[in-house]
């Protein structure tokens, strides 16, 4: 274990001024005066602010980044000395709960009072996103405020998706934890495990080797596949034929890991031997097409070419992979609409899957980052062949 | 442990049909034709449907709740299946991701399928929420659509605010898991320490003892008391002088406890003796105050009357306790302008705290639901003298 990286927490001020310059530069190719924020990752992201609050809905929490100058906060009280430990240098607040003006006074004077050259803020209005704050909070200031509010979503993609250096350490060694854990499964795995203690065996290694959370670890059994990844554990026993399949997303001072595994309990069938070797492949060809320059949906193509050959149903995850940092998942999309040109410092899950019968799905799951020359594995590479537990 | 509880997850048909009954009531007192909801706790109130995968902000899900008939699913086509196991009839799904229509070509349909009496649907616009799609794609629905889309958050407040039995008793549960762990957690501690090595200690015990998630753990350490409640742990390491606050959002099947414990190291000051002493009577105060037919603010009052003996500073955390349940917090607050009424089947934290001196607060919770006859507590009291950790 990278012992050094396990006990520190949070970036230098060095690392947060790169990420306003670079930022600033996004904004002003957009003609945004600033942008505001209010959910955990951006905030985070240019404040380093971090909190276990944000499970409690109570509270709004807004961070105005401007086209010049340092990012501003505007928080609740009960926030207020973590914020002024953060590297900012303006931080205002009021006292909450308090809906009847649940700091939106404050937000819209310190709005009204950035340098207007463009004459828009951009909010997170778009796609993969949502705003933390109340929507009739939203329309009040939206029509009261002397400057636009506008969808500001694909400027704050374009700022996340290239992760710096720092960002990505973090991920690698959430990926290499996530890694080992998987890989001393199998010996603590037995027939007549339910899902959920399987599961829980995991996530208990995962916290024991280091990650701060494990905030996403479905694990789903069935005969010879899964009919869904994304619910689960239950009590179900695992049996003789079944196939086990955990994902995680396990987090690093705020960065995931977004990677599963597959088991098969007592044997895998010829049928299930074969889509696994399918879905290996396919990785492999899909590690091998994330190279700058390239498209998110050449990597697609690459991946569904070879499944096609197994399959026609594809499967119902919409998509072969995705960005992944300070959110489990993030733009790009591999799949065929989203033409996303591929780029040095990019994060992505290599993702194929197929049902290659009704309820039954396999899908297997790489992380990688994307350096000059193409990808660099992050994950300790699936085996070959599927692990049988006994 | 309660293992048979332990070994069970959602509620029955019945249950569903139940709370749908009591939402149509208050929808028709709110002149409601429906409810829009797009988050995962109001979702899973009404359905039952759990997921890991809420922590993927790329797509939205959407259910319609009509003034009659059973609630209507608009999801993902990677959730469908799951949803099929709802007792839901009506499933409706796309392709997804989709950004260029996630989903909102079928939710407009719904919605102008729904049977108009009054014209209008309840969403989550207001106090305390949050809607979780794409605010671009929720101002073109509300422009396009034929029915007035308005805030609905007081219905759904009003509807969730009061438990039902089968919510009171999982609450219950991991109010006494927790419960236990913090027990045992004195034994565990030594000076020496870091702040992240005793919550790790305290939340591996949690989901050993049969939690399925702690979503919210901040541990926070200071000479004589802390600076505030909601970020940390940290590597700070526990010294002789010090306080240790751990506080606790651990669910069972969706339900949260909120509850927090104190520890001195080595020994504790005769000042945070007798600050811990006032706060653990101000607690009994509370849960006093907390009949049906008080108000929020009544036991707000009651609380602070003995507060204020010691300190004028207050805190800064806005309120002295709220509502509990499938969230962290819920609404009412107990707090000055909070004039809700206490009704039997509330959960509440009673949560008084004080900042004796600048940056050392302390803060005691409990929780308790009302009886008819008053409340009773169901996390198991914090010792009368704060524990000393040697």
């Amino acid at each position: 274990m990278n012992t050094k990286l396990n006990n520190e927490r949070g970036f230098s001020n060095k690392e947060f001024e790169k990420r306003l310059i670079q930022a600033q530069k996004i904004m002003h190719n957009y003609q945004l005066d600033g942008i505001l924020l209010t959910t955990p990752q951006n905030i985070r992201y240019f404040t380093g602010y971090d909190s276990q609050f944000w499970e409690s809905p109570t509270r709004p929490w807004f961070v105005v980044v401007p086209l010049s100058g340092k990012p501003i906060a505007i928080v609740p009280e009960i926030g207020e000395s973590e914020f002024q430990k953060t590297w900012l240098d303006e931080i205002k607040s009021w006292p909450s709960p308090r809906p009847e003006d649940e700091g939106i006074t404050l937000l819209k004077s310190t709005l009204e009072n950035i340098k207007k050259t463009f004459g828009q803020i951009g909010a997170e209005f778009g796609k993969e996103m949502t705003i933390r704050m109340p929507v009739r909070d939203l329309f009040k200031l939206k029509e009261t405020v002397n400057i636009n509010l506008v969808d500001g979503s694909d400027a704050i993609w374009d700022i996340r998706m290239i992760k710096t250096e720092e960002e990505i350490k973090r991920i690698k060694f959430i990926c290499s934890i996530a890694s080992d854990a998987y890989n001393s499964l199998p010996s603590k795995l037995a027939i007549g495990d339910t899902e959920r203690e399987a599961v829980n065996k995991l996530k208990i290694d995962i916290l024991n080797r280091g990650a701060d959370s494990v905030p996403f670890m479905p694990g789903i059994s069935g005969v010879g596949g899964v009919s869904q990844i994304v619910c689960g554990p239950t009590n179900r026993t695992l049996n003789d034929g079944d196939i086990l399949f955990i994902d995680t997303g396990s987090t690093f001072d705020g960065y995931f890991c977004d990677f599963d595994r597959n088991f098969a309990f007592g044997k895998a069938s010829s049928e299930v031997e074969k889509v696994y070797e399918v879905l290996w492949q396919a990785t492999e060809i899909g590690i091998n097409a994330a190279i700058p320059g390239a498209t998110t949906f050449d990597i697609f193509n690459a991946m569904n070419k070879v499944i096609s050959e197994v399959s026609i149903a594809g499967n119902n995850v919409g998509r072969l992979g995705h960005g992944l940092g300070l959110q489990l998942t993030e733009p790009p999309s591999h799949r065929d609409e989203d033409k996303t040109v591929i780029k040095e410092n990019m994060v992505l899950t290599i993702e194929p899957g197929l049902e290659y019968a009704p309820g039954k799905m396999i899908v297997h799951e790489e992380n990688i980052i994307i350096n000059k020359d193409g990808a660099e594995l992050i994950t300790k590479r699936a085996p070959k062949e599927i692990p049988i537990i006994k």
